[in-house]
């Protein structure tokens, strides 16, 4: 299926890194794929990074996407975890520069914002909205929630490249923001 | 010319990149390249990656190195500064990691230790004693120190790497610890 413009999220993290990917076909929006790789099977700290490497590029040539929309917190607990993320952040960026895709990033805050109208959702509550929005089951999605958090993750960046005048996002979303006019003002 | 191995240093920072291989033939060592790039030209934070991505590819890809290592500070000022540094850390350890290139880790201190004796040594002091080692014009180089450092990570996998019953490193390093005995307590 051709779509206007396909969206790859990442939600890189030193332990799991999510991913998933988005086709808009106009104020459609398709999810292609969705998955989590278990990093922390891989005990060596370059076994990861090249684990990350290599599947963000194999995500790249598969599905061609158009932009990387990429989830990155800003602040972490010490210095030592920054780096690791870091990096970790680092060569999935380099998967996308080998390409030259674009990169556009996301903080956690954000991201729950926009899907959720709440910046302190749950991981869980994403999920639901994210399924609720893109007509997914949830039951049928990976059970590990870095998945759903890197769909969220292309779905922000949908939203947020969305012109305010061009009548909002996807079908779904605008018709929850008239249910719950509250959560615009918070986006 | 052929050699035994060919190590590739990187010393990658936000602002400078310091690149700098190394040749090994035997106990022969010989500096095959050194240069800077120049990033803080570039404004963008992800043109800065990218310029690190593509510039450590194409050296990997023109000297086929057989390792890399790379120097890596392990303790930052703060959080976001160690983000940064992580991410321009994980684009170069990307391009090596493409071509299945083992990668070493060597904080600033070890390298300064190894090639001066010093931890504690200017990155002044590094360029002289790697001027001296690898019988450099000093006023050949490159200004930028960051280029001289490289090399000094390079060097620094050399020497970690040969066996203490192998008789040590390159002649001029032998003479040096023979001069100067005291040094090699603090390696």
């Amino acid at each position: 299926m051709d779509y206007d413009k396909i969206i790859m999220g990442i939600d890189p993290g030193t332990n799991v890194m999510g991913y998933g990917i988005l086709g808009v076909n106009g104020k459609t929006l398709t999810p292609i794929i969705l998955g989590a790789i278990e990093l922390h099977k891989l005990g060596d700290h370059y076994l990861r990074l090249a684990r990350i490497y290599e599947r963000v590029l194999g995500l790249v040539e598969q599905y061609l996407p158009d932009e990387l929309a990429i989830e990155a917190p800003f602040y972490g607990k010490n210095v030592q975890s920054m780096l690791k993320l870091g990096r970790a952040q680092g060569v999935a960026m380099a998967a996308a520069l080998a390409r030259d895709i674009p990169i556009f990033e996301y903080a956690p805050l954000k991201v729950k914002q926009v899907v959720t109208g709440n910046g302190g959702a749950s991981k869980e509550q994403v999920a639901t909205m994210l399924c609720h929005i893109l007509k997914l089951q949830r039951d049928k999605l990976p059970t590990l929630l870095d998945a759903t958090d890197a769909l969220a993750v292309a779905l922000t960046h949908y939203y947020e490249n969305q012109k305010p005048t061009s009548g909002g996002g996807a079908k779904n979303w605008e018709q929850f923001l008239k249910q719950h006019p509250e959560r615009l003002a918070k986006r």
